[in-house]
């Protein structure tokens, strides 16, 4: 048992927060003042700031980090979680500057793995060098998402093209005119097997038939820095069947493929916003003097601190045993794991920020720090890939099989 | 013991209930989208919908229900508070309708019990009339404004003048330009007992030297519907010495006194929220299949109902006996019970909006539901006249003396 | 509405306290020793100290307060509900020397409803006395006793007979010799509807074919002052048809009948037992010093003892409030009142007693202290009638019914 | 980084799985028949179970497992924590079966490192060989004990002796007679700074002076297994002055050094208490039927086991990274997470412990399944070693400051 980082990540690592308290935080006042100024909220990727940053990252070698194989960086899950945290502690800009924010990175992984040649040069090319932006359209309004089977979006052969009617809501990135490029999940054979009744398909952004009605807001907040959430409407969309990802009937299987580091990333970066939230916390614990001492001082707020700290450290080596279990046994054997982490995140850090939230009173929920918007974040990952419930659900299934197999034998 | 609701209280109730249904409920809509399509995003009282409401629910005798004595309505705090729990339901319209909306409550009780005939004419009356808004100057930026000591507005007398310089925050209903009137706290002599520095004073919103300087958020709201919170810096405002209320020292005194009827007031309407978060998550919950079967059948969800119910109900009657104290003994009297109320709502009511917003998925944190500005709102109690660990702290403080005089007996 | 309580409870109250600081506290200590001096651990009834403080109780018209109507002192549930929560500040020995102790109390009103006259004379007499003891047989070690149906235990008709076996434990005072009767619950019909299946029939503990085989440990406690907790065979038992109570069938609702009154006692006291770990918990924290200030001074314990007192007056006014419902529109009417107290009170009570005993360190869980015998006490409440579980599920059901009720009208 | 075990403890861990499958839990029922049926209930370690336990282990390999260097087996602590968290499942006899049982770990510990030679071969080897027990005497009971200074008992010299007195409660394993040696801890210098006051000194039980009062209990039970827990009197104590361990003004020092391994060694086990709730929680789950279905298929019991599951994973990460900092950067490199592994445990296995007697109703506070004592025990840890908001408060303070630290930088 070994609980240090091997020499190619220390010296990312390294390089990554000096790039971070060298151009990534002092950018984040003028970025949210160039994004408030925008006339288009939804032009992210157009940003002059993030495009300095972008080159700026590349030249160092912080590019692509979370891709393995020779596609991306070849890093390990184990190497790069500990990367992802540090740009989750920014992740208004770091994770975009590193080519590594989400639904890209995901989007790529699947490309990467299940994309046809065409398919990748098509869309991962330019993806990998942040030319364009993607989105991954799943969640629909009018079901409950977390049971793929409730998928009612149609996908329908029809000669050399599959037909796509339906709705979505929450397509994180698509509001983005710059995200080309949609992977659309729907249903090819409803009365198939419960998990091969859904696939995936690219549709590019601009075909018609494809509506964005609207932008969704999470607590008030359009999140057009990420491009926002849109809610998009198909209508009769037809792309050509070379679009499919996979066959028929893989979607599914790719969907949970998708899952395994992405899950990872999230829950690093969550990471990193908890430990940047533990950070305001304590300062400002420290700064505030009230009934004639420093909040620092008061008992329950140590309390939280101490909480805090005690709390976040289990979760990181969680979130760490479980990317050195995808390296070694790999997803299936990690799957208990890649549950639980999703279990324990959200929920450990929100407890977090709310508490760092409260010790700042009225300003921890304004515009002056990264606490808000960090909560309503945060807040959506506990339903977010189907809610916690659903997971503890299927995790608990599971432990009481082993635990009967254990019994009988 | 009797736990039921007087003639009185019962004949309102009806008719409130049935402007809520036939006037308010219907309205909520549109009144969004007036308000999203408003060039000026704080012209609040103009609105063409509040005003048809009013006076609509004016008609019904539905007005200034919060008013004890001649001046309001005549009612007493326990027949006032299932009201205002009521109004909570449609927090948005109803106690605007009702011209039962905070901080003009506040600021009309204060006034009605601290002001000059002068300044009743003056202000009182047409906030009655809802001609006119106000806000309450409080909170600041720079301190832990909890420990009213930590006030460092200064409000200097200067010939027949009094001039003001300060920076306050999150002054509710301040960006509305129809919000004439402002009360500041500030301190008249920093070098006086604890409780005696502070003083209150009028400041008429367009004196000179007072800068509305930008609109606070909540998480990502400005709140314009109900006048934002602004910012506000006071440079050398000059107003003359008749605007003060009460005596220099008495800011303190005046501001406890404030807090009665208004903590009675937030708490009923935060329980009529939660009440509407328990009857959406019902409805959702029924309306949602996922895995085979209705979420209303999920075990945990049915734990979060009966949890939710149980909890809300032991919190109204806490609530409504605090009332009935301060109608029977006094606001002295009922101190303890108006820090437990205080403590107790803010976390009740956020646990079961969040329960109701999990249980709706994105939706839960979209435009779409009434549940996500509830929980940003909720959320903003919990420090709101304080934190609730200082509440705490002081109710501790309390019992233990109690404990050790009973001892001592 | 209305929260003082009446003269006649205020008077009986000012004699209860009085009993109490008289005679019941200072002979705690002396109970104690005589208990563990016992030769047989289960003689409880035949203390000489109960003996002298029951007829000190009687003498003061403390007596049989629990019992509504001719038979006991007449009181309405409400009027008797604070009686019963003072009796809990000492459970060891207070509701025993009034007669108020459970299960005797639940069985004397089993008796007054359901019972014959000559069951009555044979039985509910010497119990009023006090001069016998009872039992009530429910619970199984074989299933989940929280479901009826599940009830194993037989009886079973045979000419003038009914003929009972089945095995039972946890029957609380059933170790004491002197609990002369027992109440069984059993199945007359396994085919019948759900609740209709089973009976309640009156089984003298000295019947042939009783075996009592052990007595049961909570927690290492085996609680012989209020008679143990016994496990019971009962083996090809005789007993005339004329000991049944009621009729064939009747068994379920007399079980949900003694239920209502009897959960208004063990919240009220209950209730009694917080107040005295609150007590307790300030005291101690006054007289510990630990790092240079007494523990009254940390900020932690400061918060336990608000939230303590903060949700205990929230729990008794939600017990109050269903004892009045019961008094104005009966156990029907307060039933999912008569769910929540169930569910809120023994949480509520087990936090508190766990933090009074944190504040305690080791001495907490000692035998110096009432509140390690209170805890494990309390421990048992979350699963007694029922684990708290299931009566959320049932009352959130409830509340599904009546929110879908209300939309579609 | 490497979450696999190496191969010692692999090979040892199979041994030991072995010998608890063959020897251990088949030994359970009938160690504790025989612990009932002493007639001294403290003659815990001539139990002719336990000896033949012993016996098989040591011819195992599996003996002093926990004690690193020449005199142990030379384990790292990474290496033994595995073991120990199986130990844990029965902590019954586990633990002693192996001598491997606190506090005799920790006190052999103390006088491998601390001893002198003589020391060592009185009483060291004897431990080493289990032909003695040992206690370890710091709590006592009339002052709050997790602040050493507040140590009252005193060690004056007098020419070649020391004289003791004093009063100690809650001595684990001092009401065995075979208990030959105490470790006493009292204060020499009670004018010398903060943490250079206290002395440790050996005393044998035997020695004129040292009063057994009586067996204190923790709740209902007097841990008899395991030698109780005493309260003892020191009337002046006299031993010579060869009994010190290291110097005058060292206790602190050396009492801090005593807990790093054992605290190591308290978690895991407490982890391995945890599994077995786990597993028994899931067995019963799965076998108990109510309202239609096991209760494994109910949804807030899932959620029971889920929880268990992932903060149980969390746990145990944390402490084998104690474990391995303790191991290469050393007792104070770890004590961040010394303090934190103190304060995440036993409230997680009290949750986990509390969950599974909840799923088993009655019978899990009762004597027929290991819950109840494992939930006594686990209460203690929550003050044992002082209180853990005592850790929290001392964990804060560092966080603060390397936070502080961080900013200056």
């Amino acid at each position: 048992m070994e609980f240090s980082t091997d020499a190619r990540t220390d010296g990312l690592r390294k390089e990554l927060v000096d790039f971070m308290y060298g151009h990534v935080y002092p950018a984040e006042a003028a970025y949210l003042d160039e994004l408030d100024s925008l006339e288009d909220r939804f032009a992210w990727s157009e940003s002059p700031i993030l495009q300095k940053l972008r080159a700026e990252a590349r030249s160092r070698g912080l590019w692509n980090l979370f891709l393995p194989g020779a596609e991306g960086a070849g890093l390990t899950n184990v190497q790069y979680a500990p990367l992802a945290e540090i740009t989750g502690r920014s992740k208004l800009l770091a994770p975009a500057a590193l080519n590594c924010s989400a639904p890209d990175t995901g989007n790529m992984e699947l490309l990467s793995m299940f994309g046809t040649e065409q398919q990748k040069k098509e869309w991962l090319t330019p993806l990998l060098e942040a030319e364009i932006r993607s989105a991954f359209a799943m969640t629909e309004p009018d079901v409950a998402s977390s049971d793929a089977t409730n998928i009612s979006t149609s996908i329908v052969r029809d000669g050399g093209d599959y037909v796509i009617n339906g709705r979505k809501w929450y397509i994180s990135g698509a509001m983005n005119p710059n995200a080309k490029i949609l992977i659309v999940m729907g249903k090819t054979d409803p009365s198939a097997d419960r998990h091969r009744q859904q696939s995936m398909i690219l549709v590019p952004r601009d075909t018609p038939g494809v509506h964005i009605t609207r932008a969704m807001k999470v607590l008030g907040y359009d999140d057009h820095h990420s491009g926002g959430h849109a809610e998009i409407e198909f209508t009769d969309v037809r792309v050509p069947v070379a679009n499919l990802i996979g066959n028929e009937g893989d979607g599914f299987g790719i969907a949970q493929a998708r899952l395994g580091p992405g899950r990872i990333h999230h829950c690093m970066r969550a990471i990193g916003i908890a430990e940047r939230a533990i950070k305001l916390m304590c300062e400002r614990a420290d700064e505030r003097v009230a009934f004639g001492k420093p909040l620092s001082q008061q008992g329950v707020i140590r309390d939280w601190i101490a909480e805090s700290r005690v709390r976040l450290e289990q979760l990181r080596l969680l979130v760490l045993k479980t990317a050195w279990l995808m390296d070694t046994v790999g997803n299936k054997g990690a799957h208990t794991e890649i549950q639980a982490i999703k279990i324990a995140t959200p929920s450990t850090v929100e407890w977090i920020i709310d508490k760092a939230i409260q010790v700042h009173g009225a300003g921890g929920l304004s515009q002056d720090f990264f606490l808000a918007p960090a909560a309503a974040y945060v807040r959506t990952l506990r339903f977010a890939d189907g809610p916690d419930e659903v997971h503890k659900n299927a995790l608990a299934r599971n432990e009481l099989r082993r635990q009967a197999a254990r019994r009988s034998a």
